[in-house]
């Protein structure tokens, strides 16, 4: 059977020895290192690490490694520390609107193994991805936010969430905004998907406000949501390079691809555990 | 000898004919059509045309042609017209500051006949670039803006500007707001490049800002200036990908090879007479 | 109710008045052209030109305009020209192997109507993705080319096509080399996706050759069949950046998604009839 | 005073506790990580390593470790390790022919402290470049390769780059297929720059093939050289993409301005002692 492997991600205070201390916590207690990747913040002096190593024991065991690893990070080397065992699952629960493109690319890319986990269930304030979400054995919950008042819906979906054990949200093109309320009392990290545009715009209908201004490129960003709207540590980004010849309509397919392609991007590398989040920023291990 | 050329970039509203119509003329009047572009609006339904043609004609004869042209355009055709003969030479006034890489990048390009005419002047409000301009014969005026002050230094700068008969401005990391005085005197197209980023940011610094915020993607956006900073219609953009193992020197680096490319891009397609404006828009013939 | 459109894709030998010609014939015959693009390859002196006009009548009247307008194009023009009308619809047919993310990719993009006409049938020479098909109502066949023998296989997959009334064949991952035969009896045509490298490698397993090589780029090219192997005519390519942080794994989900989004780009400019073909290249109107 | 910092690139089998020994070493002999970056390559189970520490003793104390460190590298963990102390100084001998673009870009790269180290001197078969390098005040020598034979020049070639201290050549574009003997008496590394396309193109004038067969996309390779033509390691790739617009003179253009952006980006990296070399493919520590 193959060895089960611990990802941690660290970071801290940046001083001399935090390397040579954590390889060697690992070789002595029975690990071997897979991959390692650190880097230091030359602004802000800090020190970030994302190390894989595997390890020979049971279940159990490597649990309880993974834990002192842990304390050993947090006592000793004064480090923040966040570890996963690969055999913890990774239950992802979806927030849709109507738009179904971003949850069904990836429906299939889990089903095709690209994806760690699964996804657990699909939540929409609207019936538009049912059928998709049956043809697919997906669990679908509808939950109408508009006539249920929005704080009555938020709560039932955390219900739903918390009945799956899910413990990664994703809006898949989820048109309304969270509360900082749901935010808080999820306690699991939220990706989003939107489009981003050079220059920016703020208001409705971006697309068209692209076209009325004439942009050369069009993007697409996902990030981990907060509080502040749209404002929270940017996972991915791509963009596409348009002309004058790109309709509104062309417009809006493009910025589809984009967004399917950097969503699951982002979600790939948080569920592989790549991603550290320090002050409003990530470091992504890739 | 080769026969000169017109190039002739219209636009107006659109009603069933134009084409036929410009190209039933110019084939009557002796010309033979090289290129010819054409794009609609479909949100505001105008119609927007870039035509090259060529002309057995002497230098008189095809200036004349080319007035024709325009005349019939703007009388029959109730279009808006813009023309260029290939025997004129387009004379390119350069204002910068301290750093040089614009100036340096545009000035090989010329030499190596990627660009159409020529830099008739440099114009700086710092003395860094003195010796780079003497090593490549270029002509350098020192114009000390903060001892003169704004007004008479704006001036001074079209005087020289016009003494050298020049009819391009492009301001090669001039670090100076030209004000709205001078860009309504200048009676010519001004092309600026500046760094962009996925979100924009305010203020100083940018690159540090996009430092600290993780930012995944830089770019830099040519633009024509208009009295609104940095508002004026798009004429190129591009971008780089960025992760958390570039710093802000790296960013920096970055954002010059950005800017040098796209700036030369604007100028040359400028000076092809491949850019069209409309509504704080560009429609570009690449 | 919406007028008709037509399209003409127009290619021969260039001479004075091309345009005009055309321009003038369309106006004179109740048309009004609603997109027109020319290019001239200054290499082979050689006119392109595809132009978009609406006309008015109903839809035997459009028929016969646009049968008159190639007689013109052919015997007045000395052009090749094809023609399409906007009420004839477009029955794309799918060859395919056991891969399904090319042919679910080009599935939902039709439904979602970001491409015109529609998928008439899918064949493939496994069951694999027979589920799929039913899932979204699309008619799928098998036809078992190793039992039945590459010419009787052959044979079959044509029938079916016909049976459909198919007018473009897309090989969406399908794994068997076509024969001349086939091609020549198919006569129309036919777009395959393939991954492409720098450099490139010959023999199986590329993404192996690739990981192997060190390459930092890999990428998809669609093109036409022709009889030779791979070297028919590019319609559209893509790349990605890799670096030696990719396993072999994610150099194939890459090439998945460039492959994805390749293909439905050259199957839609094909069905928006903006391809022309002209000695083994495209000119692609986009 | 700042410290002085050493860079090692090591790889070998993987075996358990090779980070660990590393890093523990480093801490006990006074050193302090400042990068540590790893890689394991799957296929061929490798580790690999670049790591970077500085120290507070003097220049002779510093590349007393150093040695110390290889010594350890090679007989206690079985590595082949290479080496870089930052009071090294990289002197780059620059070999090219008649295009001048390539030398011109990275002689202002080193003049603005993008690159560490300097240009030591130019050799050209030619004597085009001769007065910019007059300019830049950068040494050249005129070797007449056609005149002196190929195996003289080299000869000559040579004892430039050694009266100098070369320990890098580069060629910005030039245009003579080095020797297998030059290569193997140079004993240091040697940088090439050329064009890529996809698909490949085999013999002369490469734009005008691409241009031929409709490619739509152009790239540019930086490599190693080995005996092999144009088959050493890659460094760095990047393309570009282009239609039936782009002339040939266009795809030159373009192609000269990836050229210059790769070429840059493979030298800035091997100064950097970022590139480690395995089996004709890179590891590059970005």
């Amino acid at each position: 059977m193959k060895n089960l492997s611990i990802v941690a991600l660290l970071h801290g205070p940046d001083r001399p020895g935090l390397v040579a201390n954590v390889a060697g916590w690992i070789f002595q207690n029975g690990g071997n290192i897979l991959h390692a990747d650190q880097h230091r913040d030359e602004e802000e002096q800090v020190f970030f690490q994302r190390v894989e190593w595997s390890h020979p024991g049971s279940g159990d065991v490597v649990q309880a490694v993974a834990a002192t690893f842990v304390a050993m990070a947090r006592n000793d080397l004064k480090m923040e520390c966040r570890i996963a065992v690969s055999n913890e699952s990774s239950r992802v629960g979806v927030l849709v609107s109507k738009i179904p493109h971003c949850l069904r690319d990836i429906a299939f890319r889990f089903r095709q193994d690209e994806m760690r986990g699964h996804i657990a269930c699909v939540i929409s304030n609207h019936r538009d991805v049912e059928s998709f979400c049956a043809s697919v054995d997906l669990p679908f919950h509808h939950i109408p936010v508009d006539a249920l008042g929005k704080s009555d819906a938020e709560r039932a979906q955390l219900e739903i969430m918390r009945k799956y054990g899910v413990n990664l949200i994703v809006l898949a093109r989820y048109m309304q905004v969270l509360s900082g309320d749901f935010i808080e009392a999820a306690r699991i990290p939220i990706i989003n998907i939107h489009h981003s545009f050079l220059p920016a715009f703020a208001g409705g209908r971006p697309y068209h406000q692209a076209y009325a201004r004439g942009v050369k490129i069009i993007g697409a960003t996902a990030h981990y949501v907060t509080a502040e709207l749209d404002q929270g540590p940017i996972i991915a980004q791509d963009v596409a390079h348009i002309s004058h010849r790109h309709s509104v309509d062309d417009l809006v397919r493009k910025g589809r691809d984009l967004e399917e392609i950097v969503f699951a991007q982002a979600i790939r590398w948080h569920l592989e555990h790549r991603v550290l989040v320090y002050k409003n920023k990530t470091v992504v291990f890739d």
